[in-house]
């Protein structure tokens, strides 16, 4: 088939997340070539709570990295939040369908050796380094994004 | 033209479905062939308030159904809503302008033959049946999704 | 390389407005074609504050052009905004890494010839005359949009 498939991550809720990973996860297994590319609150998703650091980090930054979601399955939803509730409400009703959760998801796609980029202008801003990410992913410019959106057969911004 | 448009409606706000059937049936008339599938979100679009149940339902299931609007002038703003009243003065606005309403445009998406989909863990988690959705919406997975993106000239995720 | 980018700009949100320009200036300086659509709350970043006026508009009108942000600096932020507090802290982080401004961004685009539409119906609904837009915006229909957008390599609805 040899078809490809790029996202561009750029928002961090739970909502989204779980819609993008859900596509990147079903077109890798019908052997679509799949890039997620994590920009801004996208990046969000691809920290690991456990490389987190404070080091090299200006005050503005430290503040951003405390008050941020250090969790992924803690990130808030992009509507019906009502401070958790609906949240809570929605993965509920995950568990009532059997349906994994955003964690299985971004594991899942790790595991199919899905492409991980993450931004390098975002992660300047945000002041997260390279190595408090995911180990999967990869810090790239715009340009790399563009290079291999522009040769994909399908592009989102989610 | 033999040309093809794909439309994801993840959202389920006035203004982001506005623009997406807005889009849709332009394409429509222009020969380009459209296909939109409602996913999270989305679905509350396609919901038939004739046909909405509490059959088969789970509790939260129930609370959810019942918390969503049941009619999609109901749905809010992404932005600028202030409780309504935002809402309230963009109607007035379309009025002043004869623009036909949200429900105008999905009644001519789907008498213009506009293909409707919606996703089906979306219906599974959300707990809607497919016969609680309006007549034309087949529920497909997001293989069926991803088939017909990959074979379109224009993808949106809205 | 003779390829050709196009941005549906719907959101009128400091954040999602600086991702667009980012890869809209960088694709250009990798000679890639770009043309960035303006609807709704995109109309937000290209009306001219020097040339807005209270002439020809309804009451409604009048009400909306005056409590929506002059300035593209005043736009807020998609999440996180905290009621200016979370914007102000991004700025600072902009400034700290030296990244430019939105309007920076804006103007690298002008001047880089990407090509800016308004689309017509949301001018319409939303009171603004062509007249009180940057000058190098063109006033276009959806199907414009369309004819450009599927004669893209990308299209990105944001």
């Amino acid at each position: 088939m040899n078809k490809k498939m790029n996202i561009l991550m750029f928002s961090g809720e739970y909502d989204k997340a779980l819609a993008a990973l859900i596509l990147a996860n079903s077109a890798k297994e019908m052997n679509i070539e799949v890039t997620m590319f994590f920009a801004f609150w996208g990046l969000l998703l691809v920290r690991d709570p456990k490389k987190m650091s404070e080091e090299d980090k200006s005050t503005y930054e430290k503040i951003f990295a405390n008050m941020t979601p250090k969790n992924i399955e803690d990130l808030p939803l992009s509507k019906m939040n009502l401070a958790g509730l609906g949240k809570k409400m929605l993965l509920e009703m995950m568990e009532e369908n059997h349906a994994p959760s955003l964690t299985d998801f971004l594991n899942g796609a790790i595991h199919k050796g899905i492409k991980m980029q993450a931004c390098k202008l975002s992660c300047d801003i945000m002041g997260f380094n390279e190595n408090e990410l995911i180990e999967e992913v990869e810090v790239v410019t715009a340009n790399e994004y563009l290079k291999d959106a522009i040769n994909s057969d399908i592009q989102l911004f989610i």
